[in-house]
């Protein structure tokens, strides 16, 4: 990294020269900003790189690490921390993740470069695999898991996924299908917990060949349809661990000649706007999502005002809410 | 605005330490950089705000104003941008406006004083209402409308209108309704122009009672759904200016009882990934929605680097798509 000694040396005037042309260019001489701005391209010198070593002075923006800009929810929950962010006049600089670790590592290296004040990742942290919070960047968690090792704020996953699964069951089912995320997504992790519980304290055993695992897009929920149709003993409703994999579904379900909802009910998770427009509508958990923007931005915030945290996690309420693809089953 | 002078005299050090304190801080006295801090933040002194007349060195960041970041096309042009942006080493500042120019305006105050390099707007340009592109901001519109009177990428929307309704005149249809934008959108506009056009043509009057203005939410497409589904002559199809307002109509009459297809044609436009997973899936025009984000990144960068372009435009291909919701007319 060049410095302003060297972008001196270059354009051949003095460093309060530079400074005053970098401060305030009106108090300098044409032919001196001239020099001094051929220097600084000929050195490849940044003045925002100063915020390097400079963290007394805020920059007033943060990133936001989304792990997918086209997923609705996210949108949402980007949505609220954009309104808490300008009410105390920070900006917003959003980072598409898409689920890479080294894309993550990119931004956060633009946050030590470029004067952005702390992170809010928005992918759940899976451990050994997720980025570690850093002593010198605050970063906190907008969309937690159980067990995330920096500040959260979350919904209870678990037990969602248990309210949703034993309303099913209250309407009359024993064989339920669940459309999981992957393996080692955390949500996945929390809401499988929650499907898990259900059973067991119904008295139903976990039955694997139920399972089937999707990424949480419409595509692979079209997918996991079909699976589902060609069971031989097929569940007579399904979980889904998203709204965009629940709506996928339905298609598929349709699609291979299965009646929606009377030969089965499928739920959703987030209730994203398009769950009231399926048809059927889903039945669904309402994650709060512009709330848990609002509420990770103000806890970044404390965070970046100096507040000891330690992994504190803020749980906010969630909705169940009931539409018409969940109707008591007919025996 | 305070300078690096009142730093100096605040601090009782020279300008030179405060300098070196910014951009060499390992340089100075431990005793020396806690008085220029100090000093720093009782001034109020940001070195972020030189970037102000500071043109000559870049940010390598822009900002991206988005009307509304819940709309799926928006949310597809980002990802566009950001690929482009990230190869060249920019980073993306996004601002959700929700369609408000005062909103505009702060993010391009924001531009002015945290260096970054350019605008790209997804709003396209409202005579009288929207922002005037500046000499000093570099601004491109990455959602183009005709007579944009700054750098723009978009599509042919007027043919690609007119296309839809030349099918499903060919489908058999005479009476078409149109579910348009708000009658001050551009894209309206231009979508107007061209199913007026395509009725035109046909020898076919244009009848205002079948316009029905929504706003591109899934909502307006719901309400429009009842004031079509009440009308004495009722359209056989209606051409909806975008997807979420299409699939807001489909709710809308099946709950008033009339069956799509069979009973009425329903068209979209952009083919967010939803469209194909409507029932019945959407006829629509997919916009080629990362593209027009990456080649308005493109264009940005050239106005960047210097370049003059003008009111020039980029008119990139669209394609028509045909899916189930859009079978001939049964006379």
């Amino acid at each position: 990294m060049s410095n302003i000694r060297e972008v001196s040396r270059a354009a051949g005037v003095s460093i309060a020269t530079v400074s005053r042309a970098l401060s305030n260019p009106e108090k300098v001489s044409e032919a001196a900003l001239k020099k001094v701005y051929a220097a600084i391209e000929k050195v490849g010198y940044r003045p925002n790189m100063m915020a390097r070593n400079f963290r007394a002075v805020r920059a007033y923006s943060i990133v936001v690490l989304v792990p997918n800009l086209s997923n609705l929810f996210f949108a949402t929950v980007i949505r609220g921390i954009e309104d808490a962010a300008q009410q105390k006049g920070y900006s917003v600089l959003l980072g598409d993740t898409r689920d890479s670790t080294a894309r993550e590592e990119e931004y956060i290296r633009l946050v030590e470069t470029r004067q952005a004040d702390g992170i809010l990742q928005l992918r759940p942290h899976t451990p050994g695999k997720s980025l570690e919070p850093k002593v010198a960047i605050p970063m906190v968690s907008a969309c937690g898991c159980e067990n995330t090792p920096y500040p959260s704020v979350r919904i209870d996953n678990t037990g969602a996924a248990r309210e949703i699964v034993d309303y099913l069951i209250d309407q009359g089912h024993r064989r339920i299908g669940v459309l999981s995320g992957l393996v080692d997504n955390p949500h996945a992790v929390d809401r499988l917990r929650g499907y898990k519980e259900a059973l067991a304290a119904a008295g139903i055993p976990f039955d694997p060949d139920l399972q089937i695992n999707g990424d949480f897009t419409l595509g692979s929920g079209l997918m996991a349809a079909s699976h589902f149709a060609r069971m031989k003993d097929r569940p007579t409703a399904i979980f889904s661990m998203n709204d965009e994999m629940a709506i996928g579904c339905l298609q598929g379900l349709k699609s291979a000649g299965i009646k929606v909802p009377e030969e089965m009910s499928v739920t959703g998770f987030d209730d994203i706007e398009f769950a009231r427009y399926s048809d059927p509508p889903l039945t669904t958990v309402a994650q709060p999502a512009e709330e848990l923007g609002r509420v990770g931005f103000q806890t970044l915030l404390e965070l970046i005002e100096g507040k000891e945290l330690g992994n504190t996690e803020t749980v906010l309420p969630y909705e169940f809410v009931v539409r018409k693809s969940t109707p008591p089953l007919k025996g």
